[in-house]
């Protein structure tokens, strides 16, 4: 005896055809294993007559609402993305009391408390596992496997657009434009890959993972956004020189009086640290737990089949009724949750790279350290190359522990000094823990 | 409004001691997250006047049958370990109805089936996530996060105390006997340590693991087992230089016939996998699925606090409904899996290492690459030191793909031979999948 689960599926774009590829090719081992037959009822397209390969037929149609209405449908899965439309249509599911599967952070991050409540409002809920991590469980591992912790922190990869433009650049030493051109190329970059490179996606995961975290409400306006749209391939060569390779990390922080930091930026990470190896379109989320200290998930962060595999795990989930049960119990959704206190922008704390232009004539450092010094940012290590005296030379600094409000102090007055070019660069480096390879 | 679950703790060691500390601390938390509220009605121990560093005060007591009994108790958590005693116990409490938590692989590994199928039949629950990687979320995972995959292989180290002794003897060149002193002298090896080195707490481990990832039965007898304990540091050495690391690997595998292999042996792992990478006490769990293609779960696999993060997630998950839902309806448990089709031992196929110990007399290698190739066995690589004519010597050699059959019958005609000194090492080999870096 198996259950079945009316589907109508909205947009059948890359990740709608994996999903589809799924249902059709798994049925049998579904219904073995799960007791469940998924019935896909309406496949949503914007146009009707392009090719598509589904294993099995499916009934493909322009009529959104006609689909979210059919009393045969019991899940609507999202897959369109976008915010006004998209958003439209699940309220539309929710107020008839039926599930949403979606992989929309957009979405999630600019309205989920309201759509969440609409849900719980209805009797309906929400599952959002592709939303974040493409087919890494990373949600369903805050929201259960997790559960009993306190978590501290989470630092992940989190784009893997991103990622693997980093990664032609560290490993091919490409200047960003033509990295970009070649993911473009090879379809890991949208056209417009605005949302990516700037550092948004990834901020509007972080919001929505820090949330489930921490049980708290974040907006991507909480947030220190920095994208990678300026990294110069100089800065990844100058960290390699000091045992580092640069990454876009979504990083979220909870301090001992309980003050919640995120930021997005491109960070040097040891070339020893883990996150280092994480390659191309991967993805990886380290999170630590007071209990579990440090746990790593990687996996496939995007592409057709890994994003899907997600998708139909919640499928799954929503069928044998353990979607429900969690988004009913758990306070730790953006409706539920408490409000955040955040940590000050200016109070948050790092080590620094800062890659100054400066003039080789005596006293620069002096002036330089000078200005860092009185500020209390202590030197970790310095580079700089022989030169002509005169010229203007590249020199890299790293710092000890500082906080953002005086290295941006510093950086103002060193910008300021007739021997440094401004402007100067400066990045973000994240230490290994020191529990990690205990 | 919280939810009161009355809990009958059964074992208070490192582990029991562990659950107490979270859930005394984090009381709050879970009824502010959760809307749970535990009450520990009995902690059953041994001795009950050892010293206790409870948080608050729990009743102890030495009555295991009197505290499953009482009506107030729900949930048992069974930490005691061992088979006769805990098995026993938990049939009380299923027999009544409660659901029980378990960290007890040695137990579901021999009677799984029986107990599951006791569950089922008095509408109760087995949770069993801290049976596997510490407080890795891997059952959850398999059951949950990843069940629209059809899992194609699952490999890991989830032993901790071996991968402690093999991280020592990588690093700073111990002797086997030496490096499990020092563990025996950290508390990561038991002063009894078979069943850890002997590869059984592993091949417990991955027949649970593989169960739930391929919906199948199996038992220890179904797995080719080797251990660490008659591990050489020479191989170390020559692993090295050949840039491999030797790892206790858990290998399920599922071939394009759906027949599948356990196996549990000392492995050699190339050193820019990202398996070489886990040292210590850490675990970690790669899993192949058709869709996600490879993910990897990594943490802390031992210890009080990351091992209690998964008795008490659970007991978050039985508290909220959810552990139920999932053991009611998914049919991968071991006794609603279906019997494997095991793949012959001798057909499992493998690159191997060996290391001949041969008399340096011309055409040595000619007889040794002979009965190798009779069989279809190529070689990859040789390694073999200059030395005197005449002395035995270490002669190392690395295969393609093998069948385990063919290299059984080439080692018994290779240490036949008067020219080689029996025995002759055999470990194996594991390439890192294609789709591993891209």
């Amino acid at each position: 005896m198996s259950k079945s689960i009316g589907i109508a599926l909205l947009g059948s774009g890359i990740v709608g055809e994996g999903v589809l590829r799924i249902l059709d090719t798994q049925s049998d081992r579904f219904r073995d294993r799960y007791g469940i037959a998924f019935d896909v009822r309406h496949v949503v397209v914007r146009d009707p007559n392009k090719k598509r390969s589904f294993v099995v037929d499916h009934p493909v149609s322009t009529d959104a609402e006609k689909a979210i209405d059919d009393p045969s449908v019991q899940v609507v899965v999202e897959l369109m993305g976008g915010v006004d439309r998209a958003g439209a249509l699940i309220e539309r599911a929710l107020k008839l009391g039926k599930t949403v599967v979606t992989a929309n952070k957009s979405l999630l991050a600019a309205r989920g408390s309201e759509l969440f409540s609409l849900a719980r409002k209805h009797n309906a809920a929400i599952a959002f596992e592709a939303s974040c991590g493409g087919g890494i469980p990373i949600i369903d591992a805050l929201l259960r496997g997790l559960s009993a912790n306190d978590i501290r922190a989470l630092v992940g990869i989190i784009n893997g657009t991103c990622n693997y433009i980093l990664t032609r650049m560290t490993k091919s030493g490409l200047a960003y434009a033509d990295a970009l051109k070649e993911a473009q190329a090879a379809g890991f970059a949208e056209a417009d890959p605005t949302l990516d490179v700037s550092g948004r996606d990834v901020a509007q995961k972080l919001a929505l993972l820090a949330g489930l975290a921490f049980g708290s409400k974040f907006a991507e306006s909480d947030m220190l956004i920095e994208g990678i749209d300026s990294l110069d391939a100089r800065d990844i060569e100058f960290a390699r020189e000091l045992g580092y390779v640069i990454k876009l990390l979504a990083i979220a922080e909870r301090n001992g009086k309980d003050e919640i930091s995120l930021r997005v930026h491109p960070t040097l990470v040891h070339n020893t640290d883990v996150l280092a190896e994480v390659s191309g379109s991967f993805n990886a989320i380290s999170v630590w737990g007071h209990a579990l200290g440090h746990a790593l998930f990687y996996g496939r962060g995007a592409g057709s089949s890994p994003t899907a595999s997600a998708v139909v795990s919640d499928l799954i989930s929503v069928g044998i009724g353990a979607t429900k049960v969690v988004f009913d119990n758990l306070k730790v959704f953006p409706d539920t949750a408490k409000p955040a206190k955040l940590l000050p922008r200016d109070q948050i704390q790092s080590r620094y790279y800062l890659r100054l232009t400066a003039k080789d004539v005596p006293g620069v450092m002096a002036r330089v350290t000078d200005i860092l010094g009185k500020r209390g940012i202590s030197l970790s290590a310095v580079l700089q190359r022989e030169a002509s005296e005169g010229e203007f030379v590249p020199v890299v600094i790293t710092t000890h522990l500082a906080r953002e409000g005086a290295i941006r102090q510093a950086l103002t007055e060193l910008n300021a000094l007739e021997v440094i070019q401004s402007p100067t660069t400066c990045l973000r480096i994240i230490d290994q823990p020191k529990e990690f390879e205990t």
